[in-house]
């Protein structure tokens, strides 16, 4: 499971930040391998005062375990053919890094392992950082032979859609009946640099961004403004919609909780939050299903190791290390290095691909490649039929 | 049904932009009832080559006349209760304007009409100018006595994405089966000025834009320069995707055609341009179902005038015929000009409502309102559930 992840402690809070300026692919910065460690240091005391202030450190990891945990369980029932299931987890910028998660596999003699971003919806800012950041751990590391795949967006799933709005109904709950259809429902984001384009979203009421950094010109308007903007127009009830993180975070207990919320209540509104994702049962059911789907369809061959979509490069693209990532992951004779995922659905119980192989077995064969290790066998880049390419973008 | 339009003939191309440059609410400029003009001149005669060289004027008329007019056949069989239906056509900047459309509304005796937009998505610097202009017609012309309501975004419906990708596998088709699935799929929409924040989408393998002007920035990067991009990045065939846009128009015959495809081949890209929706059965038959939705759920009462997210202005929204304009068609009563809706959707044959109030009175009864005339009766504000009201969000 990729995410940015979160200090779980305040000591970890300036590591946290430096890996985060530290990354090209988020924040290109001049000079930054001198840059970032000083924008890190002269920010580490603010930031280490708001995880202070929401209990000493992010949760982040806390609750992405526990919804891995939640379905690697489903997955047992729900896939037996690849059972049994475990999860990892590995942060871009919090521990436990790459590295670190790598190590674990290794040592638990993981063969088999599908790469889950928990970012919804895809921008290369987030999701491809993260698997730029794994394949150059992986050219460089040795983390064993891992036959892999990738899940890189599930933004419109309807489980993960449900689990939002069970939340949102909820939150509308708190107002009084008589004046709840006069809610304004405001979705608030993460910002993307403008040069990443337009994020996938679920079609919101408003939709709203926080927590700009760096030079770069930053999407949309900042939900603080949002509100002044909704007070001004006269509107009194809002609920504060967290969307694009499946748990709470810095920008949900302390932005969007202690900042934004009390600006608002001067200026007049009501505000409530939405719940984040955190434990909800729906939302460990709907990323079981996306597995679940991706592992079925991927062993009956009608799915190659990633979505048509993330082999694409931008047409704007100049990032060396996108073009090699994609092509790697999508057609793994191009690499000999050996490259491992970390942070996934896996079996550990099984040490070779070998005695299973026919089951995953793509109608063209398999070949060998030295990219994902000696005994491992890989598919050949697929065909897929226009038609359920198609259906793809629709979905 | 609303639309920006485009000359029909050569000779309407100067109307067409000066209309166009005259809009704040698309292209706000300085000085802007002396600069419009001014524009408009310096450019009437490169657009006037343009549309000689497409054929002497832009089909969006015919088409949509097309469309209008198969979507009223399909309707008196969908929606019997408010049959015969018939379709008026007004552009927000060529023939036939508003002003037209409302006096052959008044001379048929129009008394129930649909304000249905033909943008699919929604954008403040299309429907919503469109809506702001039927407003300010409205409110000084005299277009008799109307029970209106408003269709104002459409863009996820499942028959409009059928249509677009049934147009997409004919372009495919195009190419030799062996390459067919190393082809590109490049979306192209009309850009929007940023402030305008983003546009509702359907899921594009790579998405661009084209058409930029005025001094404002805009959204994306240009389509041109995406092929550019794609020719670098080693791709040799290319799907171009007019989107947004319901029929031909001056960016498909013209930038699309006659400019980008002819770049691309010269960079070793071979383009194919899907088709526009033009006379698509399956689009209308799309529009006839969108429409017969809206009339049966505002015949129970289930939804208001207009969608609930209509109802919502932007934070940040500072133009006052925007708050009057929603206010007017959420809720007449704030108003009491006359008021008109063009481009429908109607029943021309009963000249009062009086007759058949109890079809479409919801549970709350109605009033009477000055706003749309004396002998019309209109709905008060509608309760909707929450449920309703996230479900719409979800869709």
């Amino acid at each position: 499971m990729l995410n940015m992840g979160g200090p779980s402690t305040v000591p970890e809070t300036h590591d946290f930040l430096k890996n985060l300026f530290m990354d090209r692919d988020l924040i290109p910065l001049p000079f930054q391998s001198l840059l970032a460690p000083l924008i890190a240091k002269r920010r580490t005391p603010k930031i280490e005062a708001q995880y202070t202030a929401i209990g000493g450190g992010s949760p982040i990891l806390r609750y992405t375990e526990f919804q891995g945990k939640g379905m690697a369980t489903l997955l047992d029932e729900l896939h037996p053919e690849t059972a049994p299931h475990k999860s990892y987890v590995a942060f871009r910028y919090a521990n436990p890094l790459t590295d670190e998660t790598a190590k674990k596999m290794k040592e638990d003699g993981v063969k088999r392992a599908v790469a889950f971003t928990q970012y919804p919806q895809y921008s290369c800012s987030t999701t491809g950082s993260s698997l730029n950041e794994l394949f150059r751990k992986g050219k460089a590391g040795d983390a064993g032979d891992i036959e892999w795949s990738v899940i890189d967006r599930w933004g419109t799933h309807p489980g993960f859609v449900e689990a939002v709005a069970q939340n949102i109904e909820a939150a509308l709950q708190k107002f009084p009946e008589t004046s709840r259809s006069d809610t304004v429902l405001l979705f608030s984001a993460h910002s993307l640099p403008i040069r990443y384009g337009s994020l996938e979203t679920i079609q919101p009421l408003s939709s709203r961004v926080q927590s700009q950094v760096g030079p770069s010109a930053w999407m949309g308007i900042q939900t603080s403004e949002a509100l002044k903007g909704l007070a001004r127009l006269g509107k009194k009830q809002v609920v504060l919609v967290p969307i694009a993180f499946t748990s709470d975070h810095i920008e949900t207990l302390y932005e969007l909780d202690l900042e934004y919320a009390e600006e608002a209540r001067e200026l007049g509104i009501d505000v409530q939050r939405a719940a984040s994702l955190n434990e909800s049962p729906v939302f460990i059911r709907a990323l079981a299903d996306i597995a679940t789907k991706h592992l079925r369809d991927y062993s009956a061959g009608t799915i190659g190791p990633t979505s048509r979509q993330m082999d694409l490069r931008c047409p704007g693209c100049t990032n060396a290390v996108c073009g090699q990532q994609k092509s790697c992951y999508v057609n793994p004779l191009d690499f000999l290095a050996h490259l491992f995922m970390s942070c996934f659905i896996l079996d550990p119980g099984k040490r070779s691909l070998k005695g299973r192989g026919a089951k995953f077995d793509p109608p063209g064969g398999r070949r060998k490649s030295g990219c994902i290790g000696e005994n491992a066998t890989i598919r050949p880049q697929l065909k897929i039929s226009h038609s359920n390419r198609i259906r793809e973008i629709q979905t």
